[in-house]
């Protein structure tokens, strides 16, 4: 079974991602919502059933094929900070992280495939994938999901489909999501146009980090809203093609950017190499946001095409739990900052300077 | 005679300076304000009177031995960029600079002396020093205001002491100032109180660059305001003392930051560093915050001594006269913030980032 140390020291599958796509769309997500049949929702039931189902489901799915040298454990088994760390990684969600005795996570070993049992729901499978890829992640979670429903009964219904805790789960179970890296549309602002034209169109748009809709590191996150009345395939079907039109959108506002000031774009992204190489102190916010610029003039030039992997893994290392996992003792607001620091400038040594020669042309 | 192009090429005397003092008081300077005994002031004369009275006084400062190979011109044959080129330098104030025909300006070779001709008085004599050295560069004005006064008549009045256009020169004619380097009393905030301590005792305090107060680069200049009642060597005396108890206040407060915070100045002064050599668009204001504190720092030990003097330097290329003045064509807000920004970087190239070693001490 894999540790929570190898876990932590080997990025993510999703996070290394070289196709093209993955510049701006960082992630495809899918996740389904299963519950056995008979069996009262996790909310609901005594903690000596929670246990007995989650024993018995967690054996099933450390038997899935997929899951063969899985990371397995009961929430109760990590430490708050390792939970956290899982957290950060997008393995589990917020919630099971808050549980404890009774309930389970197992994620296979490149990360890609994580299962948790008795969160809100009884399973909660989730496929990750690097750049734009729904349909291959669904690929995954459904064949899964059909392993599964070989041992398992799942409570469905005829009319509603899938039955879950929660009624906005219901039908499919399906949620489908990307994040994507708008720099480009944030700094010409126009980015609220564009995620109101989305939420027009039925999906949500979040930021990621941040509170409420705020987004840092100009990452957001879109997903669709119903699980009833659609296919699964028209939900992903629909989610992509409006993520390779604000895939498009943004493209266009990077090149606009170049045409339009590129004195000033050569300027911001410049600064932000400065300051993150020069930074002793720097809180998250402000280091996600300059190394979003960083990743943004990877893809467009200014450093080598294989910076964006290397951001993508400091926009990881550099979040509070990865952080407070480095040592030992409780930090403090102020040492975090400055550790956060320490680990980027030192990231940093082996990027040089931006090449901004490229902004001639346009000049 | 030196031409303009001379005077431009070399830094002034005083800005050289290499005396320890001159880490936080930049310049002492001595202006004293006289007129011709029987001649209207030159706000009062006719052009022709102004003229000829210019013509004559001219011939007589350009005789004085000080003034050897000087820079002499009519304000009238300089453009209006050269003009501001001597106001940044501190050797035409920004009044005469906007005269024309009949007043002149003549500086001696090191740009430590300059005899403005028909500024607001006929006469005024100015002596610009590096550090704190009220009393020598006062030697230096008084014995050239007693080789002119063999030649001339002054306005004197056995009561009143010097007659002069405004009423506060009145007396002495004499104002005495000191440029200083005050960074650590900003950060620390205890600037107002020190400021406001200097008011009370009768001195002018005002930030220098910048409107009104605002101190920009953390500079600022304190002068006496009254001319009347107290003698030459009193009201220098008074100044001194109280310059020297700011230098040691000062101190005071830099050795506070490192002790108090040293985590919080490495980064600021390290971050200062970053983005002055990766910055492509700059302003003004900006630069002179961030020189400030490279300034500083190297004064506390985070970059070689001699960076002080590239700093002072650097202050002075980059005012918008001096930059105007290395290109023929008439620049905009953005091309002057574009080659400001170059300035810097090519300047800073001969430096390393901060050795922040010195703050282990005490963290």
């Amino acid at each position: 079974m894999m540790r929570f140390s190898t876990l932590l020291k080997h990025p993510a599958g999703w996070m290394t991602g070289s196709d093209a796509d993955s510049a701006v769309v960082l992630t495809s997500r899918i996740r389904l919502a299963r519950n056995i049949s008979g069996a009262p929702f996790p909310g609901w039931s005594r903690k000596i059933d929670r246990i007995q189902l989650m024993t018995s489901l967690r054996e099933k799915v450390e038997a899935l094929p997929e899951m063969k040298n899985a990371f397995s454990h009961e929430l109760s088994d990590l430490t708050s900070v390792q939970k956290q760390v899982l957290v950060e990684r997008h393995l589990i969600s917020r919630e099971q992280a808050a549980r404890g005795s009774g309930s389970a996570t197992v994620v296979n070993r490149n990360q890609t495939l994580s299962i948790m049992i008795n969160e809100e729901d009884h399973l909660r499978l989730q496929s990750i994938r690097s750049g734009l890829h729904l349909k291959e992640a669904y690929d995954l979670i459904s064949k899964v999901d059909g392993q599964l429903e070989k041992s398992v009964s799942f409570a469905f219904d005829q009319e509603l489909g899938y039955l879950t805790a929660c009624p906005t789960n219901l039908g499919t179970g399906l949620r489908a999501s990307a994040m994507l890296h708008l720099p480009g549309l944030v700094i010409s602002e126009n980015i609220n146009e564009v995620m109101n034209g989305i939420a027009k169109l039925g999906l949500a748009v979040r930021g990621i980090f941040g509170e409420g809709t705020e987004s840092l590191g100009h990452l957001f996150q879109i997903s669709n809203q119903s699980t009833l009345g659609e296919s699964e395939q028209e939900i992903i079907e629909r989610l992509d093609r409006v993520i390779r039109k604000v895939h498009h959108q943004e493209l266009n506002a990077r090149q606009k950017l170049l045409e339009d000031s590129p004195q000033a774009l050569a300027d911001k992204v410049s600064r932000s190499y400065g300051i993150l190489s020069h930074a002793y102190l720097i809180d998250s916010k402000e280091a996600l946001n300059h190394i979003s610029l960083i990743r943004l003039a990877s893809d467009m030039g200014f450093f080598p095409k294989k910076t964006i992997e290397l951001c993508d893994e400091l926009i990881m290392e550099i979040e509070p739990a990865h952080l407070q996992h480095s040592t030992d003792s409780k930090l403090s607001a102020s040492q975090r900052d400055t550790i956060r620091a320490e680990i980027i400038r030192s990231r940093l040594q082996s990027i040089q300077s931006p090449d901004i020669s490229l902004i001639k042309q346009y000049l």
